[in-house]
């Protein structure tokens, strides 16, 4: 066909496969987003609207790839993990990406004018986030990137609160406060919030102290003293049949998907939710909370 | 700070920086654009609103990333280029990759109202694209990649043309009809259209023949009877300062981006807009056809 | 400097960092060593003195290299293995490999005349090898790897021992004792080496049966009941400093390279030599076998 | 069969292409050349037999990879060239870098007993090398790849004949010697070595001063005003077929390799032989200088 004096362009492309049976992160940024939350009047230091926001288009990435095992977000930000034995789109890096990248987009522009319904968006204006994929070898690595973001939440938003208290009902100017803050220690930040203020941070809501974590929802396990296990079991075990991955997908589809704010650092939430790092189907719940 | 303990992770963050001085090709694709079109009902074998619509996301792009130099659409497959003296995020595939399908995706989806008022999106089937960055060492063949896919689009129009008039007005079953349409020649098809269903296919509009390609519209200059020009002088010289590359992209804001529909596998197309292949403005136009 | 306008070529060199803590193999095999075994007469199926060489090389690499940990040869291919917490080269990949090809390959050039004293190397025929490297994320990957070797060195030696039975014990033609053997299983080819040449395999030497595995000799522990332990515990806690790094190749300089035929499929072997999977160093022995 | 259960590890091993029609170069350089030299008394500033060892293990690796179309060597590394078109082991990196490395190994161990009769390699400091593979878009760059190594030796060089007149002829120290060149200019030494030492740098010897650059020796063709052609054909038509592969190997392989000490920056060099940056063969020559 005509086509084929041209087709040998196609040995351009190249392969980008992930390492088999190691935990893939894809991380997505709002892409300008301090400008932007200024734009449409995001509430400082967090704007509850955008958060639900955030968190409402991750459940949609969630249930449009089950594969997806959970998820964790801060700010403008989010985490979606997949387990080493996930075998979506052979694991191609830019496909996974630039498909988790894309379904939350659309999500989020969808689902804007539920969050803000007195604030349209502006063509010249629209959200869109970049992303990412990041492989780790274990999971006691991959706890730790997900310790690691948690850490973070909570550094940012004792930061945040402490700055926009002394801004917004301190009447200091921005670069005063910014400079006050400079190289105080946490407990620095707990005293001016409450001496100043009257805030006891850890009164503050979960979702901005915690930051918000997404996974399907299995029956709990109680908490065992056993550490977590790892998922080192040879690989031709673990890799599903394509029969078997699609069916797997199915079930994961009828699973509840929630939205927590808890701790993910300790072992307890690993722990009474074995499934995510097994990447096995857990005992279907008997009851649910905050469902999505 | 206490986030030190866990901040190890960013390690295993791997480059991606693409090749210096090679043209880079973003292209993005519709996922499951079957199922989605029927679900939405887009008429065969073209629909008008929604090539529409991909062609305003494409130009929401353009205008967003002035970096782009060229665009070339067809169905739901969107091709975007960056000039290899284009140093937009040092060249980080999957930073240009994620931001070009967030962006598209944002505007597709903002824009769907403006091009099916009458058919709201359903959260459940929101249209996504995934995508790749390919990169071509040099003009040539990164010609040829343009008319592989603008040939592409001439086989697959021919091809859906015939089919559904097949079916549609021939009252064909569809395997029917591909098995009719299988092996046949262009001629063939061409045959078919015209005696059974008095369609001569070089009337058939532009935009299902040609596909739709995007660029900023300087003053076109006369066609010169010398080859193209190769971008291939030193690197030193071409690769403008951060300074300049923010200049540039201020005056390229400023120009126009046009929705074409002509045939860009011939020299003439690059020759009259050498700034194209060339990666610097030109002159400032006179007068513009079609502007988005 | 007048070299400045060149240097920007330099921006074309491409990072090859490995994924941190994962299993670093760099597996190494002869280029076109079947002609160049008939070239210089190797001995059928097996060359005691090629092997013998190959043995003396990969010891060459383990002693100038104190950061390997294990290596693994059969006929003219050797593994060579990184630990997780190997830091060496900044773990990049090209200098990784090219360094044990170049060092494998001197020593095999230099200890030629030692092993053939009557066959000298001719300039047009010289040896050489093309290597690779692979990543593995875990223990139990690692050490299956291991076992796909070695269960390859025995499918290979029995196939071998019994084709060159049969055409040089047997008379038979090449091409009839290939097809003769097509499909049997290895109940059959050891019938066929006891029925026709009175050979028992299990009688043929180790180091044909078992491959060669090379390790630091500590002294070697009680087999425990407990199963492997994972080399799964934070990198920051396994990563040495430069100062350390250095401090341990020191010490492993020091501990005897040994050469062993033994099985390394089962647990035994690793339990009994806990620093090969641990990357710690282990007691210093009382007693060494066959030390190289 | 047993293996198997274990083969699922080759999964593992993960594709390294280098981009089709890209010039590929691939740099060895001697590893801890600078404590070798002092260990074989290597003569300062440049020790003639080395020089000639490394350049006739260059024509060695040329000889038996006729892919290569260009080596440039200075000191103890060597720069090999592989044609856009090459498709040697379908251009995967770590095959084709280390081929090159263990071939340049080979040979530089087997010679070196020609060019150092009277200092015997000791096994515990065999000479051995690194490498790596990077890709240039086209011929400029290429040719800048080239003139920075020219350009480098050049500076290298007139440093270090005046370092080492310095301190070997002024019995400077060589801290001191150091010292006193920091900062220095090219004209400035050149002074220094002229009127301390009555040195005219213009009359050093080639090799040392432009380096040795290999290429197969066709007719030389007379030098034109146009400047160099570009390699941008189509791939297609460039692609040579595995069999067209061979017998173009084969014509080179008859072709005498020569070692040259001359001017590679300038446009006369490649002029002269287009047959370098064309890849096609050039016509025989009538006569040729220097044959290695």
């Amino acid at each position: 066909m005509a086509n084929s004096k041209y087709e040998y362009v196609k040995s351009f492309e190249q392969p980008d496969v992930l390492l088999p049976n190691t935990w893939i992160v894809v991380r997505i940024d709002g892409r300008g987003f301090h400008k932007l939350s200024d734009y449409y009047g995001f509430i400082k230091p967090n704007d509850r609207r955008a958060l639900d926001l955030m968190n409402a288009a991750a459940v949609g990435v969630m249930k449009d790839l089950p594969d997806l095992c959970i998820a964790y977000g801060i700010s403008d930000e989010y985490s979606f993990a997949f387990h080493p034995n996930c075998q979506l789109f052979e694991r191609r890096s830019a496909k996974l990406v630039t498909t988790i990248v894309s379904t939350f987009t659309a999500h989020y522009i969808y689902l804007w004018g539920t969050y803000f319904p007195d604030t349209p968006l502006q063509p010249a204006a629209l959200p869109s986030f970049d992303g990412r994929a990041v492989m780790y070898p274990n999971s006691r690595i991959f706890r730790d990137y997900m310790s690691w973001r948690q850490v973070d939440c909570h550094i940012n938003n004792l930061y945040n609160t402490t700055f926009w208290s002394m801004v917004l009902q301190g009447g200091m100017d921005r670069r005063e406060a910014e400079l006050e803050l400079k190289g105080t220690l946490s407990s620095d930040k707990n005293e001016i919030l409450f001496k100043r203020f009257g805030i006891n941070y850890n009164n503050e809501e979960e979702i901005y102290k915690k930051g918000s974590v997404l996974y399907r929802q299995y029956q709990l396990e109680e908490s065992s003293d056993s550490s977590v296990q790892e998922e080192t079991s040879p690989l031709q075990e673990d890799t599903p049949s394509k029969t078997q991955q699609e069916k797997i997908r199915k079930l994961r589809r009828k699973v509840q998907v929630v939205v927590d704010h808890v701790d993910i650092i300790k072992d307890e939430f690993w722990e009474r939710r074995p499934w995510i790092l097994s990447g096995k189907p857990g005992k279907l719940p008997t009851e649910a909370k905050e469902v999505a």
